[in-house]
């Protein structure tokens, strides 16, 4: 055959002389040499350690690795992944995990011995985030929100050499979701993202499933290899520290004022969509909406984000027709996704990066977000604590405030004898021009800039003041707080979404 | 701000020097100035007219335009686009459609004219198939395979300039399917690849419905421009030529030995996977099997490829796990894919690409396959007739029989006096190495290099025979063909499922 093909390519080159890249053919399976061999065809993607899948990606100093932080506090493969990469020798790696949590204290040691050298995440909390805080790295921390990784990672900022992504089940070609098998994460939003984008794909699985596993939130043909471990992580710690529900008085008040913002904004219409995230105002905001859209007979046609148990009850009543899912915030909205055929997964690409083609968070009526603090320009900060120490996440904020017709900040006026509203934030996360109202316990602030909202507020009677006033109420209760004193080392960058830096964190002085 | 912003900056680049590219925050939409326009915002995808969303796209001479074929005789964009864009004046552009069909007669006029000078695609039929043979353009045409189109697209061999979807319905972001509205294609496992590989990405669609459209087999953050159009195609037309339910007692008879070839080919176990194809035989041999598998007690896991009626008959019977569909075969099927949750829609990336990172009809167990003509050697050709004109396609044909465990080919030995088994085929598609097991009406071949099947399916009575043998029977029949006479110009190149070129078409003589 090969005699015939060639005298056919030598007329073929002759009569056209341009396709000089032309290839005769040379057999069936030269391309696909798997294909001979039946122990190959079903097990080319299957390792047996992490060991293994490592020396296959040809990991090599100085790279990136990535990971997805959908299991929140109860992650059990970020950890385990470095340890075995500390094990083996490698130095010098740019970590960029989606997220990093309290769980990751154990990073630390890595830190500081030289495995890991940078990091890019959307925040840090507990024990690692004081590390860094108080300058345990030589390079500072780059802080982004969800839209804005997938934007660095489309722009080679972020170039991810290997992603480490767990999974509950996969199939042996590396079809897989969070919505089966034990220990579920629901969503896998962020890790879609790394696997459409990263160099290698690894999947870390509790169990491989008879072919074909659906639905393929992670599909075959982004998957370069598999590997069984006995846990990726404990579902019944991803809500630790967020949503529950509250019978605080203050938070109930501030929920409440955050449903009448929504219901007299002008936004609240049939067909309107909304984000309300994972914090105890805005869950009991969610519950009072409810008996406001049955009054008013409305429906939301799409809730958005992190999606909570909360938002998966509205849409099993049928009042919010689907639910576009990038993290889903615990067990019941895990459990939901693989249920309800309106609970759709998508990723953080599609969820909110400015410079995708197509944002949802783009189409969003209204957010409820919170803050760690607010000034008078109505900037926003959910990175630093009031004594400089990173102790939260930008997450999906400065994305879903850009983006949203109507921004509300919910937040207690004061906490442990601290105000929120302050002169200046310590951290810039969200700029004030995407925000537009701050309910507090003590009052409602509508930015300057949006009058027309704030005259629909005054006319129902919600306690609408300045953002002065409101400062002002709060240093009366608690005196000004004493400025916070840092040393002039930068330990964090924090990206805007479209990847400039909208701000720095400076090192806390011991 | 700025101010502020500006003078961290310089601390960050003095302290990091090696940060030079970093950007300050200019804004909270500078990157998604959109976002601050409502009509901007909802409409910016929306235009008017398909002359309009081409002057979007830049469109120029010499580009290349892709389109998918899965309303198959039923299309209304393909035709409709080029009209536009002979229209607009445009000259010398490479068409690239998954596939092209009787309907696509209308395109001779603007191959004429110069609008169209090069074509990449599956297969060819009617009239356009015949002015091709006969030698109408001045440039080769391209045929493919489903799998090996993507490959040509990741290589850049067709490298997409603007790809023209038609969908029955899309909301103002993009995303968009074949399972709602009026004219339902089903799967549009083409577009997909087009949606994830082009530069520019077109959604022609009947019906903008409220955001978000899901499914979302086409994704927002993959779609520039949306226009609103009266018709993409009758779903009537997708299954002309092809299934149909037959009382040919010659095509029974052979789909009652195909069926007993796959009972005693020793792949036919529980768990098993099959691709049956469209042809009268095969869905008669589907039929068959459906017995077998009771009274042997076993369900396949999944079935792949073109879906049928009679394939989705026995998934809803419970006797077919999952189905995988790349294209739906008829309205049935299509409907079948918007109703089954087992019934899943993949890109022919994922359905057969040999350089995908996992393709599905790598798992396949068994494949019935259609041949106009079949060689001594094994060879295949579906894609020229016994005059050598071009009347058929590649398809998955090359891939699945490349990839699956058992190949079986069915076909009449003889068609209008004229025989399928001859010395030697008159273009090759699929190489005699990918094929197992040739079933006539006459008998039953077996590759020699499976003398592993041989021996199962002789001991199970079945008339196996040499292919030589069928061959002298069929001769014995029709008397020797006489040869066909072409003229030295290429028309055509087959490109094996890798890329590579594995046959050529001559010019048919006048």
């Amino acid at each position: 055959m090969t005699t015939v093909i060639n005298k056919k390519i030598d007329d073929l080159m002759s009569q056209y002389p341009s396709l000089d890249h032309i290839v005769p053919f040379s057999g069936a399976n030269t391309s696909t040499p798997y294909l001979m061999n039946d122990e190959a065809r079903h097990s080319r993607k299957l390792c047996q350690s992490i060991e293994q899948v490592i020396k296959k990606c040809q990991l090599q100093d100085g790279m990136t690795i990535s990971f997805h932080h959908a299991f929140r506090e109860g992650d059990k493969v970020i950890n385990q992944v470095v340890d075995v990469i500390s094990q083996m020798g490698f130095k010098n790696l740019t970590l960029a995990s989606s997220s990093l949590l309290g769980c990751n204290a154990e990073l630390i040691k890595y830190i500081e011995s030289g495995v890991i050298t940078q990091i890019y995440t959307s925040g840090l909390r507990g024990k690692l985030a004081e590390a860094i805080s108080h300058g345990i790295m030589a390079n500072p921390v780059h802080i982004h929100s969800h839209g804005g990784r997938v934007k660095l990672i489309q722009n080679g900022e972020i170039n991810i050499d290997v992603a480490f992504l767990a999974v509950s089940t996969a199939d042996e070609l590396g079809n897989a979701n969070g919505v089966s098998g034990k220990s579920q994460c629901g969503s896998l939003g962020y890790a879609m993202v790394d696997a459409q984008f990263a160099h290698h794909v690894v999947l870390l699985t509790e169990e491989i499933v008879q072919y074909p596993n659906s639905p393929a939130s992670i599909r075959q043909d982004q998957v370069d290899y598999i590997v069984k471990v006995d846990e990726v992580g404990d579902p019944s710690k991803i809500s630790v520290g967020a949503a529950r529900i509250t019978n605080n008085p203050r938070e109930l008040m501030i929920a409440r004022y955050a449903a009448e913002v929504i219901e007299h904004s002008g936004y609240f219409q049939d067909g309107f969509s909304i984000q309300t995230g994972s914090g105890a105002s805005s869950t009991a905001a969610t519950r009072f909406l409810e008996t406001k859209m049955r009054s008013k007979n409305i429906t939301a046609s799409f809730a958005l984000g992190g999606i909570t148990a909360s938002i998966v009850d509205l849409h099993e009543k049928g009042l919010i027709k689907t639910l576009l899912d990038t993290q889903s915030f615990d067990g019941a909205a895990g459990q939901s996704l693989g249920r309800n055929k309106h609970h759709i997964e998508i990723s953080t690409n599609g969820y909110a990066n400015p410079a995708s083609k197509g944002a949802s968070c783009d189409e969003l009526d209204i957010v409820i977000l919170s803050a760690l603090e607010v000034d008078l320009n109505f900037n926003v900060n959910v990175l630093t604590g009031s004594d400089g120490v990173m102790r939260g996440a930008s997450g999906g904020h400065c994305d879903t405030a850009a983006a949203a017709n109507l921004t509300i900040i919910v937040a207690p006026l004061i906490r442990s004898r601290i105000p929120t509203v302050i002169k200046q934030v310590t951290t810039v996360v969200t700029p004030g021009e995407s925000v537009d109202v701050i309910v507090t316990d003590h009052g409602i602030a509508v930015n300057p800039t949006r009058a027309d909202i704030a005259e629909k507020l005054r006319a129902a009677n919600l306690p609408i003041m300045t953002i002065e006033a409101l400062y002002e109420r709060a240093i009366s209760l608690t005196g000004e707080p004493k400025p916070i004193t840092f040393d002039d080392k930068i330990v964090g960058i924090v990206h805007y979404r479209d990847g400039s830096i909208i701000d720095v964190v400076r090192q806390v002085q011991h």
